[in-house]
């Protein structure tokens, strides 16, 4: 059976995908709020705000701004919008979701439940979990609209469905890896924009690339033991969408995370480095659910990167004493 | 006992490694061949071809164009030179090695032996194992000059000797880790170059950021299969002194060896690459020694990078090609 795609978002990641989809299927059924912008692309072939290089041929899209014709229309939902807004999303949802299949491109923790987002369509909606996956990178949207090559990992616990869309994603500049770790891959997903923002706090200290391979290296092993902690399975956690997603975050001086982290280092409160970048930084909110969760654990593991980040952006302390901290627990 | 030191080279390590001995010790003794360097260092208290803002005092300083007078005047010798230049200048010494511990910061396999400086060192010059010790990074020296924290991992199977000389290079900006792994260690910082030079090849075909961090994924898993072949022990792949080094030379644009790489991505011939940068790429000689020495083992372990950039180096073969072909293999 052919499925039918939603991609439910209007940002890169979201015009990235559809862009994979465009390359192997007929109809993409695309959803966004902002009817501006979908007029834009309905007429001008690109989407104005985001990777607007991109053309697409506006025959293959259905673009609509209202949730409900895109859950409606389509088998296969890819939630693609910033996981602060998902709950606001779905306030409009009153299509039923019974019998779809949920693919989450989102990184980060919802807040309302603090659950990452699989499980907060498991518990919050009812979807089983054998219709939940991930698509996650390491993959920058600025790339895919370069159409350089770039590898995903598609995960979900029905093999089969992980590779149904894997085979609609892959195409001459994609390929792809299929993956039964949908919690492990996700929890990747969102600490790696918690290591972002320690690699721009620490660059905007003044500590430099000796320092930030450290960091990376220290960041990798305490992914492990969180994920290992919250989701015990086999994994190598040097895969591509573990370490190569860290690195490809870690490493970007486009990351908004690690942008975000540099003006806290460089002496920007929270609340003025977000007023200056005007977007939303996940790993800002990633950071609070994850220390929560981590404290909700009996026995909770040595985060001691983590603690940092927390410390700096929640409990308001100074970044250059936190961070002269860490690095005697680094090594 | 006050154990004396001397660093035997004249590059930009040895300087670094000079200056972080001269933070802890009174006197150190250095080598090296150019004896206009030398003099000028004498004179003016700074290294005029390397590192040149770092400022010594020229009364710890016994310098020496000399291989013997160093060696005879310290009980403990730095090795930092180029492994492909190790066995010349040690073909001036006449005074004996024994009972001296020998550290190598050198990254790469003597060419003559096709060995890891501390295997040559134990085979070549019956040197006690427990003698031979390695400094690996990650750690660019140019920041260590600049005083940027930096950590590195001093290796010994005599763990005494190991704490002994990390005390000694410990200071504000460097903090040390010890290790028995000296094998292990030694090959991860000659392999590492091997995979700066692919990082560099992919950047110069074009290859982006994505691909760049499923290209290190890649690498640290090649990286610990070859290591586990040649010296199985329990180590963490993932420490500084693998994972860090690979980064730090992976991502850094300083990178000779990305730079070499990244020429020949470019177009250029192997020759003409070497003419234009005038300087050693030792990843160029780790890649036929290391290629040689996974022929030789009965089952060969997988490591298409290290066979990508051997066939683009020694086999001339289309970098362009060689690369396609590679990027179906990694995940």
């Amino acid at each position: 059976m052919d499925q039918s795609f939603a991609v439910i978002g209007g940002g890169s990641w979201a015009t990235a995908i559809v862009k994979m989809l465009s390359e192997n299927q007929k109809t993409i059924h695309w959803f966004m709020r902002n009817t501006d912008a979908l007029e834009h692309i309905r007429t001008q072939g690109h989407n104005p705000n985001y990777l607007s290089s991109v053309e697409f041929h506006t025959e293959q899209l259905e673009l609509t701004a209202d949730i409900n014709v895109a859950v409606a229309a389509a088998d296969v939902l890819i939630f693609v919008i910033p996981s602060a807004f998902l709950e606001s999303s779905m306030a409009a949802l009153h299509t039923s979701l019974e019998g779809k299949i949920i693919f989450s491109a989102i990184k980060g923790i919802v807040p309302e439940s603090g659950l990452i987002v699989g499980e907060h369509f498991n518990q919050r909606y009812g979807i089983p979990l054998d219709n939940i996956g991930v698509i996650t990178g390491p993959c920058h949207a600025e790339e895919v609209a370069l159409e350089r090559l770039s590898y995903l990992t598609v995960a979900c616990a029905d093999e089969a469905k992980a590779e149904m869309l894997a085979k609609n994603l892959e195409c001459d500049y994609i390929k792809t890896k299929i993956s039964d770790d949908i919690i492990g891959t996700e929890y990747a997903a969102m600490l790696k924009n918690i290591y972002a923002i320690a690699a721009g706090i620490a660059h905007g200290l003044g500590y430099g690339d000796n320092f930030q391979s450290v960091l990376m290296s220290n960041a990798i092993r305490e992914m492990k033991r969180f994920i290992n902690r919250v989701h015990k399975m086999k994994r190598n956690i040097n895969n591509s969408a573990y370490l190569g997603d860290l690195l490809v975050t870690g490493y970007s001086i486009f990351s908004r995370n690690r942008m975000f982290g540099n003006m806290i280092g460089k002496g920007y409160t929270v609340k003025s480095a977000m007023m200056e970048m005007n977007m939303v930084a996940e790993g800002y909110y990633a950071a609070k659910s994850a220390y929560l969760l981590g404290e909700k654990h009996q026995k909770k593991s040595k985060a001691p990167i983590l603690d940092a980040v927390y410390e700096v952006l929640y409990e308001h302390k100074n970044p250059k004493k936190v961070f002269k901290k860490l690095t005697e627990k680094l090594d």
